[in-house]
């Protein structure tokens, strides 16, 4: 049993960990509609303020949000090949737009079968695209920078909370380019809007590379991804940016008319992130007492249980607690007022405390008539919550910890950062041959649902073999559910031996078990 | 022909000026997808600014955002009795889950037919009730105070851009309450917070008041409503409140133990408000050169246009407008830094002035070398564009511009109010009987889709007609083109008699035409 705020250890179950927190800190839940979830406040306050700082990254490079239809004809989604063949198994699909009452039953109504099925979105190339034929005319009107919120479906098996789920919201970017150098450029710049993001906000250490030809959103030429550790040692693609090529603009005709008055097809480039970050921030920070939440992202970042009594004090101890609310929130820290939350509800205050160590709250302060009538505060610190099993609980003035809140939230986002900067530097492993890659993963293969060993991930040199030749490699890294993450923007100067071929080495890719 | 910069003026033909001002003011657009829109950036943005000041407001009395699933089980939907009939008529349904490849054709697969069929939710009474029911245990989860911003859809025959789409995006607040009197309360609460938003925020006055029994939502005991007057006299719906007593409790089962420890449904509301506010907007503000935005949904408040001529002086210019737009941007006005834009787009600087005002865009600026040499700006306000047909342009130092900038934007937005506020005022008429409102509104009856007289609101007493003495009302209403649009909250002391029975009235409605 644990001993932790949790009823089960990273250590012990990790699935079932990442589940409790899921449940604990009160995050979402599964929904009776198959694979869809319920996003609870707590859980939507995450994602609204990761939206918030992430869309003003996406402002700030030049683009402009809008909103295109939920629905997609059949037809645009045959438009392009590679699209349909990567995207057509897991489709919700439209057929009728009326229901009817019959003897009391409603039943579908076959008057109001639609002429032509229509596809919930998986993903709004085909239906953006359409739109970028029409406003794209001239060379003047590129480059065209547009961004997308929005909800989207592609039906799944095995649903899991956040990681993979029927429905989930995300961002998707969608840019037209004169030519292939500027767009590839964006792709790229794109990709470190990502990385940075989620380094500074998240505090989620990543990687950022190029996927594999195999590992390729159907229809692009080349496709990026941020790569993060979670600490059960698997990756999680937490962002990808993909350079199309002229796919998309030659299925829906996007061409523009050149500086030399003749037609070009534009170059375009999409690039997407989505509530499947909130998993990877629970799997980076999380701990065996529940959620850490980076500060910046924390919808309470100080939350204040006033311990109260039934007693006449109490009224003083509320008071105090209000006082101090205010000064709080009067302070600016990570860019923002600092979100600080009286817990009043009428329960136990060590219910409270443990309610919001689960829920990640970055820091608690427990209140009681002592601390009020002194001047004092006692506060915990979430990303260091325990000296072995004993609670550190730190007291101070009043007008020293409302002087430092600022500095204590910052540094708290840097602790969370450099813990998991640490954990994933220290667990990605160069190896040099095929022999040794297996027998580094090979032992926790059987178990992998249950709380595998940590192995964290190989670095290896390869030949960047394609079509049949990768075909070969990705089965052989199947065999030990392993695939290639992607390689590395950073390469060294010179590459080792391909581990699957021999053949001199081209570059150097992740390789690791992922969600 | 109309010597303003829309090929179509008002008075012309009110629905085709209509379409002009999306279209030229590049708001939004239609899509291949039969009635849905899409929203292109400055319609989405003026959305954002929207969206973000009524979420403060929803927030600031309480609520917590969340997210429910975009498909709800047919039978869910089955469950309230009423809802049924008011929503089961215009639903799209998913049916499958698969397209399948057949010689090279996407297909329905059959085997991925869905067991139950999916309805793309038309609002959220039926899934957010089935987890209110798990949330909610005992009153001390009560009141439960949460909100969604979400797509849904209903399927739609006649769609205009904004008014009636098939998608379309909207906020959708759902409460559960444990006695009636709170949730009555909240209610009006609601009502209220979306009054003095469209007032505030809109600069769009409305009447805020109760739905007659027949124009109720379906499933509701209590129907209320924010109305506004657009410039063709007709009403907008622009809001909905509802009191849904224990009718979704009991289908859904949402019951809490109360203090005397036995078990109480919960008395429940929702309320909504959509992009539709968007078409109220241009309806209510927009003149023949075009849209006409209220400062604090601008998004860009002061743009700044440098006349641009290929030569030498070009860089003073720019240098100059950038430095301007700068220090704009440090002030703030209506509670947010001043949204400040240069526009250097290589078009001729009188295409981007006339393309602004169309836009609506509050101040626009024309910046020649001769402002540029003298510390002087020229601007023009879009409230008060044009004096008979000559375009009023004013002249001040820089310094003095940019001093005032901030109380100049809350003019232009408090101006904006003033004149609709007249407009709505002015046109609301009394009437004491039947003959008279047929006398006020028949002549337009026959040409109702062109320019027709402006002829506002009619108010009338009336007797409060329930069941079938209420559908006659609304049958002899319709034969006129007319509806009750609601019953205003501030009602006189006494009233007359019931226009439609004699009978004595027991409260005053507005009869209008509606969109």
């Amino acid at each position: 049993m644990s001993k932790r705020a949790l009823p089960v250890t990273r250590a012990e179950n990790f699935p079932e960990w990442y589940q409790a927190v899921v449940r604990d800190a009160d995050m979402a839940e599964a929904s009776p509609v198959r694979g869809c979830m319920v996003i609870k406040p707590w859980g939507y306050g995450v994602w609204e303020l990761l939206q918030r700082q992430l869309d003003d990254r996406i402002k700030e490079t030049g683009h402009e949000n809008c909103y295109f239809p939920l629905f997609i004809p059949k037809s645009f989604i045959a438009k392009e090949a590679e699209h349909v063949e990567g995207f057509a198994k897991e489709m919700a699909v439209v057929t009728h737009h009326r229901l009817k009452n019959v003897d009391g039953k409603l039943e579908l109504d076959p008057d109001a079968e639609l002429e032509e099925p229509l596809i919930v979105r998986p993903t709004s190339e085909t239906i953006i695209g359409d739109a970028f034929s029409r406003w794209v005319r001239s060379y003047r009107d590129l480059p065209l920078l547009i961004n997308q919120w929005a909800n989207v479906v592609r039906w799944e098996m095995r649903t899991r909370l956040f990681l993979r789920t029927a429905e989930f919201l995300w961002q998707e970017g969608h840019t037209a380019h004169a030519d292939e150098a500027e767009a590839r450029e964006h792709t790229l710049r794109m990709l470190e809007v990502y990385r940075e993001f989620a380094e500074t906000v998240l505090a989620m250490p990543v990687i950022a590379g190029e996927k594999p030809e195999n590992e390729r959103f159907p229809g692009a030429d080349n496709t990026y991804s941020i790569e993060a550790m979670m600490q059960d040692g698997k990756a999680l693609q937490a962002g990808t940016s993909h350079y199309l090529g002229t796919h998309f603009s030659k299925a829906q005709d996007i061409r523009y008319q050149n500086r030399e008055g003749g037609e070009s097809y534009c170059h375009t480039t999409s690039w997407g992130v989505s509530t499947r970050m909130i998993g990877g921030v629970i799997m980076t920070h999380g701990d065996d007492d529940g959620l850490r939440l980076p500060p910046a992202i924390a919808p309470r970042q100080i939350v204040i249980v006033p311990m109260l009594r039934d007693k006449p004090e109490d009224a003083e101890v509320l008071a105090y607690c209000e006082a101090l609310q205010k000064e709080l929130s009067k302070r600016v820290a990570l860019g923002a007022p600092v979100r600080a939350f009286v817990d009043k509800k009428a329960t136990k205050s060590a219910d409270k405390r443990w309610n919001w160590v689960r829920r990640g709250a970055p820091v608690i302060l427990e209140i009681g008539p002592r601390d009020a009538a002194g001047g004092q505060v006692t506060f915990m610190r979430r990303d260091h919550l325990r000296d072995g099993d004993k609670i550190i609980s730190t007291a101070s003035s009043r007008e020293a910890f409302i002087a430092s809140a600022a500095a204590l939230l910052e540094e708290i986002q840097a602790s969370l950062f450099a813990e998991a900067k640490l954990r994933l530097d220290e667990a990605i492993t160069p190896i040099a041959s095929f022999a040794d890659l297996e027998a580094f993963f090979g032992a926790a293969a059987e178990d992998d649902e249950a709380g595998v060993a940590f192995k964290g991930w190989a670095r290896v040199a390869w030949s960047k073999p394609t079509g049949e030749a990768l075909e070969t490699v990705a089965t052989r890294l199947k065999a030990l559910k392993l695939t290639i993450r992607n390689a590395p923007m950073a390469q060294p100067a010179s590459v080792g031996a391909c581990i699957f071929t021999g053949a001199p080495g081209v570059e150097e890719v992740l390789i690791a078990r992922a969600y």
